[in-house]
């Protein structure tokens, strides 16, 4: 290590081939093996975001989950995120119909919304996705509250997204959100138990959204 | 688990709830008796984001950049991000001085530069710190070559940042770029490891910049 005592440092700089070597490292350490092949390419991406090989184990999917996201996505589908964090992690030119990419979190009719709801400002955001929902990409990356609400807003017929990307982070509610996700009939791509975030979410539909690593 | 098999769902609604069941079973959970308070307070905020309480273990800090950091937004210091994930996790409410949080990843110069300097975007994209590093806070949640390339400039005698949260994430010299800032005589606080990212990053500065959780 003794390229890292001091500088000059010994690094790579060269972006490319940092790529390359993350995801060597990733397909040659981590166990994808029991994955489809475009789930494989979708993990090695959530992977490569949060420095975690063992993510695999607690990753759960519908068969048709990355087809029918990537479908809907060329065919204009937005993207409906949870968190403002979500939304800037996705990488707009990786996106294949310009799509746009919608957090309501932050809309000033959301508070006056939650207090009304008595729900928090993350699940009231999604009262305002309402006429965007059918045939859309949901990525849940950070509050629990908001994947709860899109499985009633879903319940109630609000309307049916192409597919759920549920990976909301932490301790309160995130288990047991996507573990409701993927036994709501839903096309979903899920990280089971309390590890999740936006990193990881954002990572997600970028991989989604192109396939080239 | 019956509450979760449909609608409606028997989840908590209410954030504040959430925030202190959340921050109670990480205090339960995390072994935080080796650290120092201050440096606790912001472990909670960063196992927060990230759901995993073994984050602790990887923890390094030197004994007063919680206090110096702290310090520095006090005094209005900015907080310099190497992505936009980063800068946008940052509660700006929570930002003692009205802070600017700067991220010049997106800034039209920086390809033309990484191109000159041989390097990544990630790490050209500090040379637009130089008149901004002396005093700031720092916050690395994305690029190792980012960390490494502040160390050179901080050698290069470029400004010394009154803190660096280096908390870069990945395969291809996070580790080696973390351990290098611990070596550097800066006050820094990291995340030992391929473990880190932006949403931890992120949340050591919310704690930094406001004691309440």
């Amino acid at each position: 290590m003794t390229g890292f005592a001091g500088p000059p440092f010994d690094y790579i700089r060269d972006g490319a081939e940092i790529y390359r070597r993350s995801f060597a490292t990733i397909r040659a350490e981590a166990d994808l093996d029991g994955l489809p092949p475009e789930v494989a390419q979708v993990a090695v991406r959530m992977i490569h975001a949060c420095g975690m090989t063992d993510l695999v184990r607690d990753l759960a999917w519908s068969p048709q989950v990355v087809t029918r996201a990537r479908a809907a996505l060329r065919a204009g589908a937005p993207v409906l995120c949870d968190a403002e964090m979500v939304a800037s992690g996705i990488t707009r030119r990786r996106l294949p119909a310009d799509n746009e990419v919608v957090c309501t979190l932050n809309d000033p009719r959301v508070p006056e919304l939650a207090e009304r709801l008595g729900t928090t400002r993350s699940a009231a955001a999604l009262e305002l996705w309402r006429d965007r929902l059918e045939g859309s990409v949901v990525a849940i990356g950070n509050a629990p509250t908001a994947l709860f609400r899109l499985l009633e807003l879903v319940a109630e017929g609000a309307g049916r997204p192409a597919a759920v990307l549920g990976i909301p982070v932490g301790f309160v509610g995130a288990a047991e959100s996507k573990l409701a996700l993927t036994r709501s009939g839903l096309d979903h791509l899920v990280v089971h138990g309390r590890r999740g975030g936006s990193a990881i979410t954002a990572a997600a539909v970028n991989a989604i959204a192109c396939e080239r690593e």
